[in-house]
């Protein structure tokens, strides 16, 4: 930054302090309660979870036992409360049980006095009342309707509404007012050129199912509705702002803005935000402006800072993608003073609006638009209604023109709203919490923030990296990046891929067996489930003769296999793991026509084929150390692992690659050579294992490809005394089946057969009476319905408390309405076709007995034509002992069961032979704790899908009849693939012992 | 000290240093081969075991194939050998193969020499030359006869030959020695009173079972022999002194030397050797001079520091005994002064040999003899013959008499006595090392030895321990320790716990169900297997409806049990094992009773028990931890385990109190309440489970006791649907049709049943042609042969290489003909009865089938008149397809093969179906590395038995037909009886995640 001007906003600085000079936000006075909230956050972080999760469960506490649960729950006893929490209560609590009503009551005041402070109004009447008393005050508005989620068209359309209702409110009202003053002299506009109504409007409040894999269906439907929002804005003269939301949405919204910026191209009054903290942002802001000069169309932007730096950076590292925001605060300081020169430097084609409530931020833009001569009219300030009243005050003075940001609305989704205003206020970085409640230095304040970032990142680029210990000299194991929708090269890579796959259809895939390519004459054609006449491929099928092949060549295979080191081994795994990846939009593509899951289901499977085989190779070279147990001096003793033999993998065809791959290389990589017989219906897919290992170079007869039928060659497989080891994911029946015949020894049979068998759920989750309905309806609509409920960890059994029943179910009905089931190839469908003609009828025949069990709440229309297609269903009224309650469905029908409390949701979630996955939504501790321990499932998900586990962040797999207890992709998975051994030596000799560096001796 | 003396004592060693200035002992003579081997080793531990190993086995490497090959696989290629290794071979390198004969001709000629350094002869025609040749330098000497280990009373006889042999020599030649220069003018004499032959006896040499447990026996035994030689000795006017060999046989030998000094009280030539490295040998100089002035008798001693530090101190490691002997050098140094000054104040009734080469140490028996007055013909010096050259000429000079002492005989055996010598000189505390290897300081080399020791103590003290880390707050997991029969208490426990508990036979043993004890109509008496007619107890019986009630009781304990926290669980198993502890030579004394264990063994299956206790509590301790899993921000994944369910435990009787404490322990620990059935005929030892339990005070139905006849309720057991584990160890055919059986689910049952089996064994040792076979036949022997082979773990095939087969076979058959067989209470024997009728029979027809497969070799007498008798048979010439090669006979039969080489030893031991133990006495390197790989046994062991496996130590169990590939004792026991789950918490709320503090995070 030039010097000169860094010395004048420094100055301008300082005097803003000094015009300010003694004032406090009234969220940090310590007199009152909020700013007591506010002073124990910052000192303790403990606190500050506790507190800002409860105001965020607050809304749903309805009644005084569940406030002082919850007030219990989050907060322990009395007598571990903050003084000013409990204060009165502790009065109180001489009266016996009147001492919890007493301090619920005196809390939840507290708590909707702080939201109040926030939020302009409940109602429209009580906005617009606000909104008059401000103008009063000399403060322009721009509002905004807080709202729940929108999770259907219905609420989408409700959210519409009630913009329409205010604008019409406001239309009446603004012909009451009196422009604020300002340069210009029209009295229908304030400061002489602004719109008196002024509204923002969150674009994903307007369509549910915005998500940029589906693109063009979003922006669609967001401009559709945002566009009735804008007429009515116009036809009042107001201005509308575009709000910017999470970075998933920043394209979809961009591009309605481009879309409505056109259509409407002479009307000015229509603004967007952009998010300084994004490493976008200078690219996006220097493209929207070159777009707006060559469409000759007036810009407005209001540019802030960004409120969701956690959920950015957590998201981020959560799916392994590149961190969207600027990590260092200083940096996007730096960035907004940047961007706003930009902005300003446009002012002939561009209005700013410049929303901070930092002083050093407010100065610089007040500079550099006075350097730049840029005219009052084309740019302005914005600060939140009820932060940082000083600053606002100091803006007044000194620019003559404040607009606040006035959300108003319900309280529930007003707590949302007040929790990032509260985190805002309480983060270490924060401007108002360093100058208000810590009353750090001015010049440090006023410091220019490029400076600031620079020594930040210095010194933090000094620090030692904290650095997880990897195995064999690798790095340690990340899951692989997920597909990313909000890049356009993932968008355009699938239709392509797909394209792609369409050009190799109808080829013959032969077994590979000891290396060798074996052509049979028996075959099985698998097709594209939404089109079955659409064949993909022609799959060789084994009989006796090649399995007896296989295993004759898994057999020579073994004792070199064997033999090799388990580094050696894992290497080949890795090579997999490489092919793979490179492979992958292809690989991907080959599920969605031959199983119809959707783009980034498909994704994910290839994606979790690749962590096993990256996990699983690190996890060898861990175990394949061998491990001194005990010290004593003098002997040695060496616990190590050898495989147990030959393995069958006997995949399904749910997760056609990550299950095959994991089962097949977690017996490879410990030694095992291995006999694959994939599904029948995921052909082409099961020979891409072999397409896969061929290339990574794996010895002949360790990997033999032998699709085959069950009825001809199934139980041969599984009854060989040759095989050692029986690895199979698939149904209860054929699971039990496979454990029963297996334990047989048989004549020669060299070890008593080890089964790792994966079988089937039927999947509960509890919605709490305290759930955030916002979360748990559209994570429990994608773990019912995500690839057609096939899932052996799909939710199919939802029970849902009393209390919250009626609200919850609407909501999800609503949202299940707003779905459509289609080809999963185009990625507007949330739902496609099902595996086969089997499975289609077998669903519908459980379709036609819920229906008679219990009483159908949805069932979505299907494609007409050919298809394997089953509605998305919805039935209620299902109790413990219904076969809908009890029976694995395997496909899209969620069974819905009113519980009366907690303990019954918790009794009912235990009631099946399964023990698979289970979810609860919840934000009771107490409730939380208590499923941990009482809901006994492999793996328990709290307030999220419980689909999608990760290999080593969510070992997969169940007990009772969902399994024997392993858990895929976690730490004790190997241990099944292998007998461990121990090697003892005397190591004296004629008396004479070496000391080993870890003996226990002596000194 | 007083200050005086030990001023006077540094003026004497200054004196003798400067006597001696300039010269070095012939082994430190860099010039000359040996001083290379010595200085090399000095520098480089890893060198010096690798040379010093390679000297032990040198006089087996009969061939110049096993002589290079073992010089390649100790040293490497000539390459990387030190250049005075290879110097030579080098050159000869060029010529090809001829290359390593000639390297290895080198070698062998340098080692031989090397050997002759320290020993006066190889046969006694040739020492008796050499003891001339010394005489003629001035020097006395004492003459001891080097042997192999004596394993056999033929070998017993032997010794006793040589040395009568020697005697009779020596009678013949000490007629023509003239006395050496002395005071006195006697020419019979040397020095005027001291005999000219002189002999040093070891006792152990005279019995091959010489062992503290069989005390009174051992004393008997060696005494009967040592009687011969001092007869003979006195016959001529000889010298006696009984050498002092491991602490093991330490009070053995005192008491041998207190019964032949008043046998033949009024002659006064015979002495003992005490070690001043002892703990307790302040004490026992005490005592034994206390005892000789009580009983009037002359004593002598030899005080000597002790040559046994490395193996007393490993020994009593390992065994967690406390160590018999000073840790600090300079502690055994004081205490040699201390007790030198104890015996020369008793003079008058102990002459004193002091055998030291430590100039303080001589300086200070010389000062304090002046001192105390000692005639000079009541003390002398010793130094070893070969070692410290100067430091013996230094005394001859000062004190006129020198007494060396002379080891004579074979190579085989002087390879020991080479590598104990090497060893000391090499010891980084050596005095020779120390004063002519590396110069110290004068003053530091003469300093008093008990402040010396202050220091070196305070130094220690002052510096951190290791300590390995424990587990909820205990101490790290210890094996018990192991019975010590050189205790006396130890050693009479036995007969008193063995009357004791014979006072309390014919009890009724109810069962115990859920708390609660019943008694049964069907009852079955358990009888002591040497007297059958010995009734112990009767044993009621369960029956279906008390299965019932059972697994009754278990359900209904199983919801609170599995949710008590793995802390407290773990608890109860570390109160059990107080309890045990406490009981342990009453619970040893019923298995020697009930079972027919010798004492150690039965005190030893007592001692794991405790281990499994200790050991699994804190397994549990270290799995009840939730283990977080993944690393991502914004969610908690742990990874936890749960109990299977309830567990039917079906145990073996021949470790009747271990296995069944062991799988009884892990279920209960895990979670898993017990349904428990003992065998049949230990149902006493099984009734201690519910005692022991009952005691720790675990809560009712936890632990249910019900023995019963497994015809009635053990398929019943297995089948019941409300099992989910079943633990058995047992024979095969049981094993088998257990997991057969489990396999199939039956109605309303929750899980596919886990089953833990542990089978049958057919393990093989294998002698190698380099074998230690001093080592090799006791181990072997004990392998076969303890607890009457009735171990799934014995040995009962033996593969020998062809090149040692007779030499082996010879010695083994000998040793096993001094064994006895008869009642387990009576330590003599080496073997008791077998356990009970039936295996008694069935073992009697494998004797037989064996006898017509092949030859038997050696089949003991077995004692008249009733009891379970079956006769210690090894029979030969079996081939891999005989039965007695097959089959598990489960009884003391050895079945012995002689392989070719070692690649067919290894595919034999191969050869049957079942994988447990194995074991190979071995010296090559590569043998036992590729043992390690291809001899695949659940456990191998190396130079050493193959039972006796120890919790932590040798977590112990086998694949195959062997078992399932669990380790009971180890890592991994536990994960099979529980299941894994994992909880998944989304831990953001409102965009909001706290921070973890073992995150991944972005700064």
């Amino acid at each position: 930054m030039e010097q000169q001007l860094n010395s004048r906003i420094i100055s301008r600085g300082k005097e803003f302090f000094g015009s300010i000079s003694g004032e406090k936000p009234s969220l940090f006075n310590k007199g009152a309660w909020m700013g007591k909230v506010m002073d124990w956050s910052m000192q303790n972080e403990q606190f500050k979870i506790q507190m800002f999760r409860f105001v965020d469960v607050f809304p749903t506490l309805t009644n005084g036992r569940l406030l002082t649960d919850h007030i219990r729950e989050y907060f322990g006893e009395e007598k571990d409360m903050p003084p000013f929490l409990s204060t009165g209560a502790r009065v109180a609590g001489m009266f016996g049980s009147l001492g919890g009503a007493v301090l619920g009551k005196a809390i939840s005041a507290n708590i909707q006095e702080m939201a109040r402070q926030f939020i302009v109004g409940e109602n429209t009447r009580e906005a617009v009342k606000n909104l008059e008393k401000l103008r009063r005050e000399g403060f322009a508005a721009v509002v905004d309707v807080l709202g729940e989620a929108t999770l259907s068209e219905k609420e989408a359309e409700e959210y519409v509404a009630t913009y329409l209702e205010l604008l019409e409110s406001l239309q009446k009202e603004q012909e009451k007012w009196d422009g604020l003053a300002g340069k210009g002299g029209d009295r229908r506009l304030d400061w002489g050129h602004a719109p008196k109504v002024n509204i923002a409007v969150k674009p994903t409040a307007l369509f549910c199912l915005a998500n940029p894999q589906d693109f063009e269906g979003s922006v669609a439907a967001i401009m559709a509705r945002m566009e009735r929002i804008l007429l009515k804005t116009m036809e009042l003269g107001g201005f509308l702002c575009i709000d910017m939301e999470s970075y998933r949405h920043k394209e979809i919204i961009l591009e309605v803005y481009r879309r409505l910026r056109l259509k409407h191209r002479d009307y000015p009054h229509l603004g967007i935000v952009l998010q300084a903290y994004l490493k976008d942002n200078d690219k996006d802001l220097a493209e929207l402006l070159a777009w707006g000069r060559k469409n000759g169309v007036q810009l407005s932007v209001r540019l802030v800072k960004g409120a969701y730096w956690d959920y950015e950076t957590v998201k981020a590292m959560q799916n392994d993608w590149e961190i969207p925001v600027w990590t260092i605060k200083a940096e996007s300081d730096a960035a907004f003073e940047r961007q706003a020169r930009m902005i300003l430097e446009n002012h002939d084609i561009c209005h700013f609006a410049c929303a901070s409530h930092n002083i050093r931020t407010i100065s610089s833009v007040l500079e550099t638009a006075r350097e730049l001569g840029v005219p009052e009219d084309r740019y302005e300030f914005q600060v939140l209604y009820g932060m940082a009243e000083p600053v606002r005050k100091g803006i007044l003075k000194v620019a003559g023109r404040v607009r606040l940001y006035c959300p108003y609305g319900d309280m529930v989704p007003g707590m949302g709203y007040l929790v990032r205003r509260l985190l805002e206020n309480t983060a270490n970085e924060s401007f108002l919490r360093q100058s208000f409640a810590e009353d750090a230095q001015v010049e440090r304040l006023l410091e220019d923030p490029q400076m600031t970032a620079e020594r930040e990142r210095s010194t933090r680029d000094g620090k030692p990296k904290r650095e997880r210990p990897g195995v064999g000299g690798l790095p340690p194991f990340e899951n692989m990046t997920m597909v990313d929708f909000t890049r356009a090269d993932h968008r355009a890579a699938f239709p392509k891929a797909i394209a792609e796959v369409r050009g190799r259809l109808g080829r013959t895939y032969p077994l590979h067996i000891g290396g060798t390519e074996i052509i049979t004459k028996d075959v099985i054609p698998t097709v594209n489930p939404a089109k079955p006449s659409e064949v993909l491929g022609q799959i060789c099928q084994a009989g006796i003769s090649e399995v007896e092949q296989a295993i004759a060549a898994a057999k020579a295979a073994f004792p070199a296999w064997r033999d090799t080191a388990p580094e050696k081994r894992a290497e080949y795994l890795m090579k997999a793991a490489e092919i793979a990846r490179r492979r992958i939009f292809e690989l991907s593509a080959w599920q969605v026509l031959e199983i119809g899951k959707q783009w980034d289901q498909a994704y994910a499977d290839v994606a979790e084929a690749i962590d096993f085989l990256e996990y699983y190779a690190r996890e060898m070279i861990r175990y394949g150390k061998p491990q001194r147990v005990g010290h004593a001096p003098g002997e040695l003793n060496h616990y190590f692992y050898e495989p147990k033999g030959l393995a069958a993998i006997i995949a399904p065809w749910n997760f056609p690659l990550a299950i095959s791959m994991g089962m097949a290389s977690a017996a490879i990589v410990t030694g095992n050579p291995v006999v694959f017989k994939p599904s029948a219906i995921t052909g082409i897919i099961g020979h891409q294992l072999a397409e896969i290992f061929g290339e990574a170079g794996l010895p002949a007869g360790v990997f033999n490809f032998t699709p085959g039928r069950g009825s001809v060659m199934g139980d041969y497989l599984v009854d060989h005394p040759d095989i050692s080891l029986i690895a199979f994911t698939g149904s209860m029946e054929v699971g039990l089946r496979i454990v029963e015949r297996a334990a047989r020894v048989h004549q020669g049979q060299p070890n008593v057969k080890k089964i790792i068998a994966e079988m089937g759920g039927k999947n509960a989750v509890i919605i709490d009476d305290d759930a955030d309905l916002d979360e748990a309806v559209p994570h429990v609509l994608y773990s019912a319905f995500g690839f057609q409920g096939q899932k052996c960890s799909a939710c199919s059994r939802l029970i849902v408390l009393d209390a919250v029943y009626d609200r919850f179910m609407e909501r999800l009905l609503a949202m299940a309405r707003a779905t459509t089931v289609g080809p999963a190839e185009d990625p507007a469908h949330y739902m496609g076709a099902v595996a086969d003609d089997k499975a289609m009828k077998s669903i519908l025949e459980y379709i036609e007995i819920g229906s008679k069990e219990g009483k159908v709440l949805y069932m979505s229309p299907t494609p007409e034509g050919e298809g394997y297609w089953v509605p998305m269903t919805i039935i209620g009224d299902i109790r413990p002992e219904h076969r809908l309650a009890q029976e694995e469905v395997f496909g899209p029908v969620l069974a819905v069961m009113r519980a009366k409390d907690f303990d019954q949701a918790i009794e009912w979630a235990n009631s099946t032979r399964f023990a698979l996955t289970g979810g609860i939504f919840s934000r009771s501790p107490e409730h939380i704790a208590r499923a941990r321990r009482d809901f006994r499932v492999g793996n328990l998900y709290i307030n999220r899908n419980n689909t999608g586990a990760l290999v080593e962040r969510q070992p997969f797999g169940g007990a009772r009849m969902s399994g024997v207890g392993t858990k895929a992709g976690g730490p004790d998975y190997l241990l099944h693939f292998m007998d461990p051994r121990v090697f003892t030596e005397n190591t004296m000799r004629r008396g004479f012992a070496p000391v080993e560096a870890d003996d226990d001796w002596v000194i």
